[in-house]
């Protein structure tokens, strides 16, 4: 199952080693970048030196919601008297999951994503690439020159944090926590982010005994504070054992095939004695991937996140032909923003190349991001949080709703429980962030993000009647709960 | 569980029996006409002939829905492997989806209800109210008048068509149907719109053999065509005997505890033989509660709908102080556009009393009302269908997208089938009408119903970024698709 763009049929193929545009990195960015030049005209390149499809495709999104949406629609069913009594005492079959999610990610081969890039015209080839100053990339032996543009979308990858033991421990990142063949009995989770959250959500819905440490208060700290708590209650009722406030000061594994153990800082400088598992899995962050990616010779710093504008032409080059989409560039480090940024990317590139205007700029990066954690319960972010809009200067009000009181979230499932908030930006009226957290609430995102990138104003939100019974009545209560305040 | 307004406590009652304001119906338009005008300060009574929470509580929105989504749950955790094997071959137990039934409906007794209007400073009348006049309402022995407003909001009652046989058949109507303790072995269902097809649904689920006969090509004839053929489906799979183009001749029961036998006609003037069940719910359309309500005494006539203006004032009435809102204006009859009518009928109320100007028009009745139809599957529409475009000589185009090709949705559930269309008027690039159909569709609507009322352009959704991978991921393949086309 993969996630690319519609295409046409396009002739393409190169000329020599020169191409009008090559791209770096065949994740979903990449390839979007690359889809818009060629469907553009232009003779595209793209390199890859792992799997065409990138990490979304095979150690993120989508194996990470292949392993969380079988424990999700179970906790439902469970959650519906009538539909409980059928499930009774069933258990997740994690064999039968492992498998679906083994299909997702189409056995971690690439060759329909491949298929995929020939019907569009993109030539791939495959290797590491390294660029050797202006429009210049070197993959192997071959040294390929760019007409127009070179777009660097390699990703991000995990990054590990300098702990006594963890290097000779065998650790899990994302890319072992979404492929694992088998299900640890007892498994350490290291970080409290979206990763962590995730996988820590995932694991223990397939039978792991999983403890989540986190140094900060609660999990997924860039969030509304509430859907933090509500993510730690919901862990904490899936079994999995949450402990705030909670470092890793050493780890140990002297025997490679047995289990790992953590030596715990509770945080107030006592001991946090020790903790066993079978496998830890840390999740403490992202590093750009471009490392080896030759930005020495065009005057960037090996290893860095790399700036750009709103046009995705990176800061601190000369001339109009470094473009850098997705993780990299530390804007937004999702798939869907990065795929945007790519849409973007890949339009100013053909634009430019053929003398044209560039049709539009990511501005949405600035103010309408998205992002939804697929954890227990499922968080769901647009924009600014209370937090952020303070920071930001704004005048601003936020208000809350209780998810679990409206008629259509009760009529989903017995206790349902959660919690929306809007932030209005009170000289303008409009909405300016908004956060949901609940069963499912992923799907109630969407119409913030339109009413954020739209300006629609409150008075206008009022006509915007939401359909009886569901969910997302709680916009009328927000509304209400708003007009009240 | 009930559907009101958040409320404050208010001083009220009535000064003998003239009032501010008099509203005949408490179902949750009525209420919340009351809620706005008794929050405006003005002294507010409501006549109840029923019960207070009306038909929605207790005869429709809420036990209908209450029936139907355990049986949604259940299928959506059949639907992905690893949950499937967990629900195994274990059956819905109809006993406590009828138990859960009964407990949204308060066992149909209204007392939570009272204690709001009690609360909000509304006094309760009890009985059959009829006007006598301007301004002036007779309950029983009693004669109310109003000195502001009186606003009707009786709703509306099932309309059973005139065939042989079918007054002494006891026909289930919507109240049976969504209020019946037993599950019957066979139930025909007569009628594939809104109500037939979520009953036909909900009993299915619940183990009846349905028979689902219809006059027209497929279910929701009202809605896009694809919608009522993907229902046609769902119902089929589901069980359900799904027979367009035939409709009843003759109800036979001659033992009113026995079997019901419809004489069909299969509509090409052809025999269309008979059919026995153990019972026949007729949907066959609703029919205003204005025969008893006095309309004779101020020039309009018994039994018809209401028409209104923007602010609910009925046409046709000397002065201005009659109001009517939800069904029985006829505008759309649904809950939700019911309320919100009563939010601007009770402000418009409020305003004129006070010498203030009205505040906000019912304007989203003519371009914008959202509805969700729970069946198998979901069917979500807002706006203009493509026929209603069409009929209204706009100049439109519509892209539909197969929403089981979206990574959210496949991941949702092995073999998501489902489709969205946007309809885009082609003058200003926005959206006039959308259609979403597939297993938990409705809560994608809102997006599209704000997307709608505010008048977000075409290239403003382009930065409406969809999240990863969730449904509503197929708002992006909509603009692919519109682009391209």
């Amino acid at each position: 199952m993969s996630d690319r763009d519609s295409h046409t049929e396009r002739g393409g193929g190169g000329d020599g080693d020169t191409w009008d545009v090559i791209v770096v990195g065949a994740g979903p960015v990449g390839e979007n970048v690359a889809d818009r030049t060629s469907a553009a005209g232009l003779r595209t390149a793209i390199v890859e030196r792992e799997l065409v499809g990138g990490e979304c495709s095979y150690w993120a999104c989508i194996p990470s919601k292949a392993l969380l949406r079988p424990s999700a629609a179970l906790d439902a069913a469970r959650a519906v008297p009538g539909a409980r009594e059928a499930v009774g005492d069933g258990r997740l079959d994690a064999a039968a999951v492992l498998a679906r999610r083994d299909s997702f990610t189409s056995g971690w081969r690439d060759d329909g994503q491949v298929e995929w890039l020939g019907s569009a015209g993109i030539e791939l080839i495959r290797g590491e690439a390294r660029l050797a100053g202006p429009r210049r990339v070197v993959v192997g032996d071959r040294t390929l020159t760019a007409r127009h543009a070179v777009a660097v979308c390699p990703g991000s990858e995990a990054r590990l944090p300098s702990i006594p033991g963890l290097a000779d421990a065998r650790p899990w990142t994302s890319r072992e926590a979404t492929s694992a063949k088998d299900v640890p009995g007892r498994l350490a989770v290291v970080g409290g982010g979206v990763v962590g959250a995730e996988m820590a959500a995932a694991w223990a819905g397939l039978g792991s005994k999983v403890t989540l440490l986190m140094r900060g208060e609660r999990p997924l700290p860039r969030m509304e504070r509430f859907a933090g708590d509500l993510v730690a209650g919901g862990l904490t009722a899936r079994g999995v054992d949450v402990r705030p406030g909670t470092s890793v000061t050493e780890v140990r594994r002297p025997d490679p095939a047995g289990p790992v153990t953590l030596i715990l800082d509770s945080g107030d400088g006592g001991d946090g004695g020790e903790l066993v598992a079978d496998e830890v899995l840390f999740a403490t962050g992202r590093a750009p991937r471009t490392g080896t990616l030759g930005l020495e010779s065009v005057g960037l710093e090996p290893g860095s996140w790399l700036t750009v504008d709103d046009t995705l032409l990176v800061d601190g080059v000369d001339g109009t032909w470094l473009y850098a989409a997705g993780d990299v560039n530390h804007r937004a480090l999702l798939t869907h923003q990065g795929k945007y940024q790519a849409r973007i990317a890949g339009d100013a590139i053909a634009a430019r190349a053929q003398g044209r205007p560039v049709p539009a700029t990511a501005r949405a990066d600035a103010f309408a991001v998205p992002q939804v954690v697929f954890t227990e319960p499922e968080v769901a972010s647009v924009g600014l949080t209370a937090e952020a809009a303070k920071a930001a200067g704004r005048r601003f009000r936020c208000v809350d709703y209780d998810l679990g009181s409206v008629s259509g979230a009760a009529l989903r499932a017995d206790g349902y429980t959660g919690r929306a908030r809007i932030v209005v930006d009170e000289d303008h009226e409009v909405l300016i962030g908004a956060t949901f957290t609940g069963p499912d609430a992923g799907e109630l995102l969407h119409a913030a993000t339109i009413a954020i990138v739209g300006e629609v104003t409150i008075d206008d939100l009022w006509h915007a009647v939401p359909a009886f019974p569901t969910v997302n009545e709680v916009w009328l209560r927000l509304l209400e709960t708003y007009r009240d305040s």
